[in-house]
């Protein structure tokens, strides 16, 4: 066995690997050596995999970059065992990308230069669970739903969304955000501290249990977002919300995106504490309609949910109808039951496969930008006369009480070169308007020469602190920078 | 002049200096040379001071440590000068220690090894204030209360409010938070960028204007609370709020501290958006009450704000009342009027000097611990027994939404060994009880040993990152490693 897996790694290594990305490539693969996989085995047994079935899945996300798997991935069940392969990558220099879910978006998780896929899935336990301190530990492969499962009896959530099933491990790499955001704040809002292996294998804890320190430098949110580049997260300690009595939610229509933004920007000068902000303009409405046989009115639409007591509640719904009415509000439906609210929320949920199915057979780009409220307005309005005049079919969904916004793009083949295009003329118009390339689903290996184009110099700041805590490049080579 | 400051300067450098801090001591001079001195002449004029009272101000901040002036102090004007001041500090090694309001409390501001201090107090331009964005962008030098008077016309305002009138560098230094924090978070929740010189006078910029991102390492809450000790932040770019309708404040009398601090635990469960939520225990009220002659029952007592429209506050207030019956509450006084406001509030606002009266001619320890809510009220418990105990005068007053609480403790100097003994004894306290050394003064000098107990082999993570980001540890030396 052993034997038969040290010839296909030797076969491997010797066969011109030639892995792309958005950004470059091909890159110098970096195999594992059979002595280092000899070892994994000895000390992991079963739970090291080179089946080809195995590396393609740990190879692949749900984002349109091309797939490149790992030479062999391992399951590790704890924070020592991490601590153990990350030593033995450090002496080895063997590239290792820790793996959750799959479901990031921008080539996180693609084994660009070979190496190891560090398999986090089978660390899914929650360690504790503080009702009166209102929080918990978890291990990073834990998942969102299976979380707000195992809290359902405590009166407590999790309040980040980003709509995959995401692991929490996965949702730290990345700075997960979503549908919530606008209310809740993203993963560096709802983090206290975390458990992280170094590149060296060394274990260390950042935070507390406590809501607040300023004691020394913020290492919990120097690891959020850092996508796997600096260390690898086993433990997250999260910061949970009392689940609210009741929710309620409205579909408002609205003649143009203008009117939509100016309400929703209102709404946050305002204070209302709205738990969701949700626009989606008239496409993804079209689309939709389609998809899910609704009967939408196709113009622009914010989806607004209030939550909080039945008093809170009916206090802000006057409010929130009132502000609509001033912007010319079309058409607007509460919800009042479970029932009717996951009506409404049907057209917002299929929008993705929705917007997939205008295009059969086509892949399709998701990006995400985020811009100052004060340009969103214009720059979504330009990404629509864009998207029209390249003769590209686009939605466009967006937590816009944050201003942020997604573009789903379902392209044939043919046009990835036209849709590459259109992505980078987003970002441009997002950079020129005082915002940011990705507003929650990072860099990655797809958006790193936009990286340069958002923060100048300062990238050069952040490369001296991955060389500094990642000297041998092992962490998630060729990703972020 | 020239001539007679560069004598000044040698005669200086060659008499013994010792500085001491709570950490250590004596620390090497490193001493401005005089040719950095006569540089610095050349380019800044009389903006460059060497005169005594002046050095002495810039070396002394409002703790109980021993003050320890800097050799020079220069007055930069722009991000520009201050590029080039490090420019000429990196090259010569200098020390450089930023400079503001001076308001910090754990020796921060310290010259330990000599140096420059950099007094960026010209530096107090709001640069832009963007209403719809509800976002405005500042120089470091600009002052809580200047910038509270400049928005005033907005309707919007800044929200964090440490009780100094700090200016916004320093409150980014220090990651300052206090009492509006339990709702409206820390300046990490509440800065989107900075603009940042690097220890070799690169000038970045970290963050955009917009409300969140996922690009790259999060370097601006890297920054926040840094201490100085990894860059100069020269403008800070912050999220505002829309001023709300309406205030309401509760002054609420209970049995016992497990009384209030339960009160005050069921409200964060329940989410109640309260604005403030401050404890203070019988012997700040006691102090209180004799020094500002008021008459509020001896016994720990919150005072809780609402604000809001006039119907979300009236909706709270019920279930505030509620819930502090709920808990034993003895009296509870409501003010509706600014005036009966104002009047309530000064117990809360006297407290320090309140505090300080209570032992003629003292100086004073001012702490700051910070622990998980389901351990508060053992933990302050613990705290009154320990003053109890050691025949100390302290009083406690806290955030406690937060977990946040300070022990003020105004001392003579024979006492100051048995006030560093106490403030052992509480810093160990609260990391047992999973919390943090610190949750908004920071770590200074004079909170060194107690980074390392908290924080462990992640202190040696932030060197690592301090020693690739200021080669020549040239900024603020000596605090926090």
């Amino acid at each position: 066995m052993l034997a038969r897996s040290l010839a296909a790694i030797s076969k491997r290594s010797s066969v011109a690997r030639r892995c792309f990305s958005a950004e470059g490539g091909p890159y110098e693969h970096r195999a594992v050596s059979a002595e280092t996989l000899a070892t994994l085995k000895e000390l992991f047994g079963d739970r090291v995999s080179t089946a080809a079935s195995v590396r393609e899945h740990h190879g692949t996300d749900e984002s349109y970059h091309a797939p490149c798997p790992p030479d062999v991935v391992v399951y590790a069940d704890s924070t020592e065992e991490v601590s153990t392969i990350l030593k033995l990558c450090s002496a080895t220099k063997t590239p290792i990308i820790p793996f959750g879910a799959g479901s990031s978006l921008e080539g996180h998780i693609s084994a660009l230069h070979g190496g190891i896929a560090l398999d986090l899935t089978n660390m899914k336990s929650i360690l504790s669970v503080e009702q009166e301190n209102m929080s918990c530990r978890v291990q990073c492969g834990v998942t969102r739903l299976q979380l707000e499962s195992e809290l359902r009896a405590t009166g407590l959530f999790f309040p980040v969304d980003p709509g995959a099933d995401a692991t929490l491990g996965g949702m730290v790499a990345t700075n997960a955000s979503g549908t919530t955001t606008v209310r809740y704040g993203n993963m560096k809002s709802n983090v206290l501290g975390l458990t992280a292996v170094m590149a060296d294998g060394r274990i260390i804890r950042t935070g507390s249990k406590a809501r607040k320190s300023s004691a020394g430098y913020d290492l919990t949110r120097l690891l959020i977002g850092s996508e796997g580049t600096l260390a690898v997260v086993t433990e997250v300690e999260l910061r949970l919300q009392g689940v609210p009595e009741a929710h309620k939610i409205a579909v408002c229509s609205f003649p143009t995106i203008q009117d939509a933004v100016d309400t929703c920007t209102v709404i946050m000068q305002m204070g209302i504490p709205v738990s969701r902000m949700e626009l989606m303009d008239h496409k993804a409405i079209e689309a939709t309609n389609k998809y899910s046989k609704l009967n939408n009115i196709v113009s622009p639409c914010l989806v607004i949910e209030l939550n909080g007591t039945p008093e809170e509640i009916a206090h802000h719904t006057g409010t929130v109808q009132a502000l609509a009415e001033d912007y010319s509000v079309q058409r607007m439906s509460w919800a009042e039951t479970e029932e009717d609210r996951k009506e409404l929320l049907k057209a917002r949920h299929s929008a993705w496969y929705a917007t997939m199915n205008l295009v059969p057979g086509s892949r399709a780009l998701s990006t995400d930008v985020c811009v100052p409220l004060s340009n969103l307005t214009q720059v979504i309005g330009d990404t629509q006369a864009d998207l029209e005049a390249s003769g590209l079919v686009g939605t466009i969904v967006g937590h816009v009480g944050d201003g942020n916004f997604h573009v789903m793009l379902p392209f044939l083949h043919e046009d990835e070169p036209k849709v590459r295009e259109f992505s980078d003329r987003l970002v441009e118009r997002a950079l020129a308007a005082e915002g940011t390339c990705t507003g929650e689903h990072g860099i990655g290996s797809g958006k790193i020469k936009y990286l340069r184009m958002e923060h100048g110099d300062s990238v050069d700041v952040m490369q001296t602190i991955k060389h500094a805590l990642d000297p041998h490049n092992i962490l998630n080579p060729s990703k972020l920078f």
